[in-house]
This record gives C-alpha cells, structure tokens and sequence, in this order.
C-alpha cells in the first residue's frame, strides 16, 4: 500500500547550499533523499514546501514523499531518517498525510523569521543572527510593516533572478518584536518572491534609520521599482520558521 | 617602548581544538599568534587565562603579551587582529596592562557557563547548547552546589590525565538558574582542574535524576573517588564566561 508521509524539518543552513537538490552541492533536499534511498534500496523523491537560499535555516521546513515500504510505521520515519541524516539535518515528525497532501501546493502560508542582535556578536552567534550597530525603533518598523498586510504587489522586493509572473503575494503577518535580547521581525504570507524576506528587513531598516514617513515608503513600495528597496540582509539570520496547512 | 596588552577574547570552540597551540592542530593561541606576528614581522607569544578543551566556546577568556611596536595604540590591537583573525575568534577588546600583569598568574577566579535546553534542540543549537530529556528540579541541584562553596576538594571531579597536585580548589559560587528557556550551570572558582566543570554538572544531574539526597553526595564528594562521580558531559554546551582580576 503507498502511503504519504509528511515530515517537519529543522536545519542548520550554514554547510548547505540550501534545500533544493543540486548535482554537485550540498543541499537538505540531497541529504535526505539519500537517506530514503538507504531506507528503500531505491531512489525516493522528496518535495519540499519551498527553497530556502544557501545559509538560510529552518525550524519548520515541511516536505513530502511517497513509499511502498509497509515494515516501517509512518512515526518512525523520523527516527530511522535521523539514525542516517548528518546532524545539521533533523526530522522533528513524521505522520501519515492524505493522499492528496503536497507539502509545496497544499501550504496555505509560510512563516519567516529574522533574528538580530543589537550589540557586538560573540563568534558562537555569528551564524544565526545579524549584528544591528544600533537598536531601532520598533513602532516606525511595525508602521511599515502594516504596509504590507493584505494583497500586495511586491516587486519592490524581488531579488534578481525572479521570475514570477505575478509579484502580488499576499501578506498575513509582518511584525518586529523583542526576544530577550533579540529583535525578531516575523513575516508570513502566502508565498515569497525569491530572496524577498532579506529585502523585506532589509528596506525597512534602511529607511527606519532615516526616520522616513511610512507614507513615502507607502509610495516607494507602491511604485514598485528595485532601485527603491534597501539593501537584502545576508542569509545568517534568517529561519524557514512554519508552514501552514 | 616595551608595553603589556591585554586582551578579552570571544570564540566559537567548535573547529578549534581548544586554546593551546599545538603543532598540527587548529587553536585560538595558534590563530592570534599567527596574526600577531603579521602585524609584528616577528613571532609574538600571548598568554592565556588558561586552557580550554576542544569544542569548548569563550565569551571572555583573556590574554596578554608584550609589543614594542610604537605606531599602534593599544586600543587599537583589537581592530588589527580581528581584521586578520577568521570569524571564529574576535578580539571583544585591548587595552595597555601592568607590565606585571600575567593573564593566568594574576587571575582571582574564573567563571564558566554550561547551557542546557530541556527539549529537542534544533541543529542550529546543537553545538551550543546540551540536551536534557527531562527539566530537572532545580532547588536540589542549588543544594548540591552550595556543598562546594569555599576550600574544596574536587578530587571527584579531576578528569583522567589531570596532574595537579593539589586538588583543593576555591569555589566562590556554583548556581542553576534559567534564562528564557535554557538552564544555565554558573560555577566560578579560583581554578579548575582538568574537565571539571563538565565532571561536576554531569555528577549533579547524575544524582538529582535518582532525587539524591545532598547529604549523601556531600559524603561522595568527600571521599574523593572519581568512581563517584557521574558521567562527564560533553564540551558543546560549555563557556569560559569571564575572569576576574
């Protein structure tokens, strides 16, 4: 009987050269296919929810794939990929999904997560957080983000290399809050254009420490030119964080 | 002009083995000699508050050594060797010392951290943080630290290979507590012998597992059998916090 098993994933992004499988790189999506291979004796294909970018991590990416392998009840699937996977790689769950289940066309949204520091880093955190050289002000930024909400036409935001037909995505969440000594900015949507999430926080930080009006960047994101989006934010910081069905 | 610098040191333990130089081997005195010397044309020896092992992390471990290079300020040694030194290693901070100043000899006391995380970490926490499959109680591991407040033999503690000869040591403070969603072990003493740290938060989570109670491991401790004590925990979770002057 073939059943669809669904997983959530937590990766460290630092030596992958992202999620999607590529011939010659290190990727999530290599990794554990070869796994299943190991498991099935023969070639099983994974789908992921989305790609995430080379150093990007992720505490809940969700992929699926098919087997016909009926020894191994579908819990366990975790813990027999985790006895094979590298340990940048982990499989927080896996469970039984209807047939229908497709980790990428079913997901109703994805939540992203920025992690940033606003002091000097210490070497231990330098590869899951982006140093800020001074601490911002957090109600301007939620001014901006609440300029997203809705549909949105987010071309501003697309890194080159795009090629969505349409650059609207429609945006659920888009918030900066405090963690302890972190700022967070969390962002979910329907889907991201390509590197979007890093110009996203990116372009508000560049223009919060102008204290720019939310009206002109209202009008800066309406007229939906690159050249008017800030600089995108390295990879480090950032965390594939849910996805939601 | 002859001047002692002093220097606060942060790094990322994971791909050193450890502080001490070594012929073959990658460690932080090999790393900050090795830019010292291009910056002085010339072998440069620094001295360390002390050693720590391999995958062990510091936040503040500090060191000194002796320049006669007149055209950098000593405050400036910081921005010099981070702008040689890989990312792993940062220089917090430099500043001209005591020509008697000896960053071992004249340290008071030493403080490490130990980082738990009572649930499955995810891999980006796995090299800095030690999994504990329980949230232990911690009111009876507080009861096991104050047993080794003041003069202490930690002959229990000593790690094989460790080839003090005394093994009294002067424990100023050795408390749990939580930070967000981590349990810290914080344990400050004059000096440590061999693995200690590791040796007494691997002993106490040993003991507080079977509710031990603290009069019983004070007679373990004081019989001063290594056979008594638990496992020795791993390096990953481990910080040389800071060091008192």
């Amino acid at each position: 009987m073939t059943r669809n098993i669904r997983l959530k994933i937590a990766y460290d992004g630092t030596d992958f050269c992202g999620w999607q499988k590529q011939e010659n790189d290190r990727t999530v999506q290599g990794e554990i296919e070869a796994a299943l291979e190991k498991i099935h004796g023969k070639h099983v294909a994974v789908t992921g929810c989305g790609r995430t970018d080379s150093g990007v991590h992720a505490a809940g990416q969700t992929a699926n794939f098919f087997t016909e392998l009926d020894s191994l009840p579908s819990g366990r699937f975790s813990l027999a990929l985790n006895s094979l996977l590298p340990h940048d790689v982990r499989i927080l769950d896996s469970a039984e999904a209807d047939t229908g289940f497709h980790a990428r066309f079913s997901a109703v949204s994805r939540t992203y997560r920025y992690q940033f520091i606003c002091r000097t880093l210490f070497p231990h955190e330098r590869l899951y957080n982006i140093f800020l050289h001074r601490f911002p002000d957090i109600k301007l930024l939620n001014s901006y983000g609440r300029l997203l909400l809705g549909e949105t036409d987010c071309s501003v935001f697309a890194g080159s290399g795009d090629i969505s037909n349409s650059k609207n995505r429609y945006i659920y969440n888009s918030i900066f809050f405090t963690e302890g000594e972190k700022l967070i900015f969390e962002i979910r949507a329907n889907a991201f254009l390509r590197k979007m999430v890093r110009s996203v926080a990116g372009t508000f930080l560049h223009y919060e420490e102008t204290c720019t009006e939310p009206e002109r960047l209202r009008d800066i994101i309406a007229c939906g030119k690159r050249s008017g989006a800030g600089p995108t934010l390295p990879p480090q910081g950032l965390f594939l964080w849910n996805v939601e069905y």
